[in-house]
């Protein structure tokens, strides 16, 4: 009944060094269990759609992962970009080829990447939004009750109830200022976008054509080329030279000021582990409020409480004593050490290690 | 003039995971420079003696290492013990041997693994020392001014002047428990001993005949055998039977209580590195506080103070951010963080480690 589309793209840099351009976050067990962020998005979605429904777009540097992570997926399911073309390209192409195999196709969209508590309210979350999304009128969103005036994701101003669960959104904000998102946050008048859309194929091809018509209408030669023995020479010719846009900026926020966007708020805990600190609060931690991902048995804590350990080398030893709030992350060919409050700032170190001329470890 | 005696033994623990039982400290680059506190001890002796007159004594681990690092010392003064036997029979056989060699002989007995500042101000140090030791009547030391109630050291208890910068020593206590360091340090009357040893090789024999004369004989049927072909024959049958002493409690405390002790007070900085911490206090740090050991081009340091940070390993990156008075040591299979005032705790991990099976990494 519905189509679930994994975006697995991203180079996943925040959580450097554990996420790097060749091993971007989904593929780690970064979920409290041994099960990748991609397979436990893959086991979240199961109650919602039939392995036949389900898709993956993703690069080429990672299809193969991906490919052995999810067998039960069908390989044509799996649609690999040639190059990366920002979140716009990848949402179109799965619906310009899964609007051609299924017209009536309602299909979610989904991060290969987010972090979510309760797996049967998220269930019932998507199932109310594609219920809205079904009848063709809306591109329906997920908001999540904002906790800090993030600069990072997008805004989804609350307007009237358009039924039980569901409201419209009146203004759609991405990545606002430091003022604004703090005037948003507490105005109590706005969510957080979640990065899921629920819409149907057909719609969502509608709203492109209408913002950004020579996006959509290559998008719409590469579909009609998919299943045919044309898909390369298309992909060759068209893939290239499409506009580099993220789907919020495309489509949503304009959508958003046409009244078409409605929002479904979330029943779930929700996060896009932005950074090792989100990590630690995302997952269960020990008696000490440490999380430790990563052999136990090879991370030796003594006296240290909220931090976030996180060992990824089998024959490693990580020894850490006395210290709180921090965060150590030990990977092969790199460690970081830093305050929890400051993890962000590993954008700083990866331009830093780049600006060495040591970028074969970002 | 002098023999110079290098000890290079002891697993170094201390400095873990830097310092293993197969990697001391003593054959690392810990001095400021990229010389290893073996080759900086080298270095420092050599106005004193001649490559002829340096000897080194060691275990058959580090025999090789040791060979290859000082490549101008003769073989024949490389004394490779089969076993450890502690710091008694290790002075012993050099005095043993080298007074078979040159029955005059003064020799000077020095740590492989000390940092030593001024070293003008070494020299003439030893040299005052070995004028006094050359008359045969006392085992001369020197002596460092106490900075806290250190437990692991000597106390040496300073009497009357007997010259120019020499004192006689009333007393020598080797480790005494933190409430009786802390007297001899509020008292201001006692050094601590530097592990150092200015004394005749003939005299150190006759004091060590007095107080542990079992020892004192085998090592003299040793040093009688050493340069002959029955020095196999002789270390198999002898060593392994060695009294395991140390020598400031088999020589040190009887000979300063009969008088026989004398001090130099030291005009020169002095460090055992007994930790991280004092590894940082004992070399020159940058604007920030902060000693960077290892490549700096693979440390980034962002808003990092009075760290110590320790890098071996090539091709790892080490990134630390807003941290104050941290240690990170990392190397090829561990990685330590700990603030410096806990830098002591290492001896617990490498216990823990033991006990949970993985003392392949200690």
């Amino acid at each position: 009944m519905l189509y679930s589309i994994i975006l697995a793209g991203g180079s996943g840099t925040r959580l450097w060094p554990l996420s790097r351009a060749g091993h971007p976050k989904f593929l780690y067990a970064l979920t409290g269990t041994e099960r990748s962020l991609l397979e436990d998005t893959a086991d979240r979605l199961a109650p919602l759609s039939t392995a036949q429904e389900t898709y993956v777009v993703t690069g080429i540097a990672h299809a193969a992962a991906i490919a052995r992570q999810l067998p039960h997926i069908p390989e044509e399911n799996v649609l690999v970009e040639p190059l990366p073309r920002d979140s716009c390209a990848a949402i179109g192409l799965a619906a310009a080829v899964i609007a051609r195999r299924d017209p009536e196709a309602v299909m979610g969209v989904f991060s290969a990447d987010h972090l979510i508590g309760d797996r049967a309210r998220f269930v019932e979350t998507i199932e109310r939004a594609a219920m809205v999304a079904r009848r063709g009128r809306h591109v329906c969103t997920v908001g999540i009750e904002p906790t800090r005036p993030e600069e990072g994701f997008g805004y989804l101003q609350l307007g009237e109830l358009i039924e039980t669960g569901v409201r419209n959104v009146r203004q759609f904000t991405e990545k606002p200022k430091r003022e604004l998102a703090q005037q948003y946050l507490e105005s109590g008048e706005y969510l957080w976008n979640a990065g899921i859309f629920i819409v149907r194929a057909g719609t969502f091809l509608e709203e492109l054509a209408r913002y950004k018509p020579a996006l959509c209408e290559a998008l719409e030669r590469i579909g009609a080329a998919w299943d045919t023995s044309r898909r390369d020479e298309v992909l060759a010719r068209e893939w290239p030279e499409l506009e580099k846009v993220s789907v919020d900026y495309a489509v949503m926020e304009p959508a958003a000021a046409a009244g078409r966007v409605v929002t479904v708020p979330a029943g779930f805990s929700w996060s896009d582990i932005g950074d090792f600190h989100s990590l630690g609060d995302s997952l269960p931690n020990d008696e000490n409020g440490n999380l430790v991902i990563g052999d136990p048995t090879r991370t030796l804590l003594r006296e240290v409480k909220s931090s976030v350990i996180v060992s990824t080398v089998g024959n490693r030893v990580i020894a850490v004593v006395g210290v709180e709030g921090l965060v150590v992350a030990d990977t092969e060919d790199a460690v970081l050490v830093c305050p929890r409050n400051r993890a962000q700032e590993v954008k700083q170190i990866i331009e830093t290690l780049r600006d060495c001329g040591l970028s074969e470890h970002t």
